[in-house]
């Protein structure tokens, strides 16, 4: 059922569509993973036109997977890959020579007006325009020259869950195809969707414990560094819109440049511990801020590294690292629909939000 | 007299370093524009070379300079500039084909750690790499084939200020040289620096019964779009390092993606609002955060035109509107000096911080 056919009546338990997306990710995982021929045909595209540097485009969640993109296009093909700026051309109308560039913009919904507006101009000066999408029938889909269909399916809460995902793994998939191993790596993301299957439910039953010491935190950071830095993006983006905590994501080395000197007993850190090589990093990042006092939670596929944290939230390992950020981010999803419910919110409709933002 | 050279026992008013500091900006500016040949050599090599690709690489304020060389180069020469990812190859190894590369290297003192890194690997792989440094002796300088002096001069507070404003002039005085406007951005900057100079004392006279207000305000977002979103992740970094406040910038249009719905009277939003543009949409999100209730302050060249802020802090217009960020942080750095004394805080010396960060 769709939401535009719910009853206006429909009792709604606050939360329990974020939940059940939450909960939707293996599947909507999978489902992505069948249409492999599509990115295989977009990444064989990019090679023959040898559009190889990689702009990524979007804003909120997207833009979070975007960070992902950097570090996929980097390790699998060794291409560059960056969040282009998006005002540059649209609002300064810059047209640089993109004729070795492939355009990649994400958008849940195909109708963020600037991301459609960037596409239009892109395809204009010569780029490869690749539309990552739920809708492929929507604006943005027809401004690219291709389409690489999300398949989360419907997403019904306002706050990203599935969409976000399987923006991950569309980028990872394409990297892969990219660099010739599209075909190992969907092996790889279908056994990432079965850890996923067997993680949410082991953290549904614990998370509320660890959200409720929180109720009253109003701000926290998120810490993370290299690919897990997306997942330190898209944890504190969830906190900010569905719980109200001015939550900021830093790389772990940033927060040592100023922002350690604001932290407090009152002030907690979520650090996201990979077990690849940025790991001595953030265990010395996370230590600074335990130093200055502030409660720390650790997540990740090496949470249990951090040492002296509060709260650890291991999440499984992945034969591939560069997947880990598929499951590390779970945890961020549930404490922020256990602790929106804490605090009586609904994470389903946070306030002042749509499901599609037409914002300039 | 170096800060090498102070008595133990000085007497120091907190905040004196970091005010004198910013009322020195306009001479340190005046100190770089005096080195436009070195600008004009490092610009003919790119040309030369044609590395056309910058990538710019920093933590902190040097990062937040970066964000301004994304528009100072996609706008005068009209070139692809971004902020690089520096985990991929100083932690993951990645080894991209370089040799069309510009590398940007940004940090005061020289001796980030992984900025000299990731230079020494760039340099290795065919970037023609640059140091934009204070200290032309130091580590960065020496692996970098050129060096840009910032000319600064020693900076004695923690927190940048004097060194951010002349990043964001040396990243802007470059792009013009690359796009042959060199003297002519000289000499615009030359104006920009008398501007500042009526500027400060002008602000100063005003900014204590600006900021005691926010005595007690915990967490602020800043928003800028386009080349002001650098000076709103600067007075964001700021806020958080001087007066431990959880200050967060977004630009105009991600404020809607999300982060709005955590808005309420006692979140503040900073809208730092440009005469380009960029204007429409930042007034937009400045009423979308005053609809939720956010005791506004607005800055920047189009301060005035920010509808129903509570504060309003007007920056002099610029001839090029790209000299704007200039200018427009300046406020930012005033209230930051004011915020921390009315909180009893020492802006020159936040705890947890020191002058050179070698944080990995």
């Amino acid at each position: 059922m769709s939401s535009a056919e719910l009853p206006v009546d429909e009792v709604r338990d606050p939360g329990a569509l974020f939940l059940a997306e939450i909960r939707e990710q293996p599947a909507a995982l999978a489902r992505l993973v069948e249409r492999i021929a599509d990115f295989e045909h977009v990444a064989a595209t990019m090679r023959e036109r040898r559009a190889t540097t990689v702009r990524m485009v979007g804003h909120g969640s997207s833009d979070n997977a975007a960070s992902y993109g950097v570090y996929a296009f980097g390790l699998l093909p060794g291409w560059t890959a960056f969040r282009d700026s998006i005002s540059l051309s649209v609002y300064y109308g810059a047209r640089p020579d993109l004729s070795r560039s492939t355009v990649l913009a994400l958008s849940q919904s195909g109708r963020t007006p600037d991301v459609v507006q960037y596409v239009e101009r892109a395809r204009a000066t010569g780029a490869y325009t690749v539309a990552v999408t739920n809708d492929p029938g929507s604006e943005l889909a027809n401004a690219a020259e291709a389409v690489l269909p999300l398949s989360a399916g419907p997403e019904r809460a306002v706050a990203a869950t599935k969409t976000y995902v399987n923006q991950v793994a569309a980028l990872g998939l394409l990297a892969a195809c990219a660099a010739g191993g599209g075909a190992v790596f969907a092996e790889e993301l279908s056994a990432a969707g079965a850890l996923m299957s067997e993680l949410v439910p082991d953290l549904e039953a614990r998370i509320m414990s660890v959200a409720a010491p929180f109720a009253f935190a109003g701000r926290m950071f998120v810490i993370g560094r290299g690919v897990e830095f997306a997942t330190a993006r898209e944890i504190a983006l969830k906190l900010l819109e569905t719980c109200r905590v001015a939550a900021e994501p830093l790389t772990a080395t940033d927060l040592a440049h100023g922002p350690v000197a604001a932290l407090d007993p009152l002030f907690p850190v979520w650090a996201i511990a990979a077990e690849d090589e940025t790991l001595p990093t953030l265990v010395d990042a996370a230590g600074r801020a335990r130093a200055a006092g502030a409660t720390l939670i650790a997540s990740g596929s090496a949470a249990t590294r951090v040492g002296g944290a509060h709260f650890v939230l291991p999440t499984p390992g992945t034969r591939l690292s560069l997947l880990g950020p598929l499951l590390s981010v779970v945890p961020g999803q549930l404490f922020a629909w256990a602790l929106a419910r804490t605090k009586g919110l609904d994470p389903d409709e946070p306030r002042g939000l749509s499901k599609v933002t037409l914002a300039r």
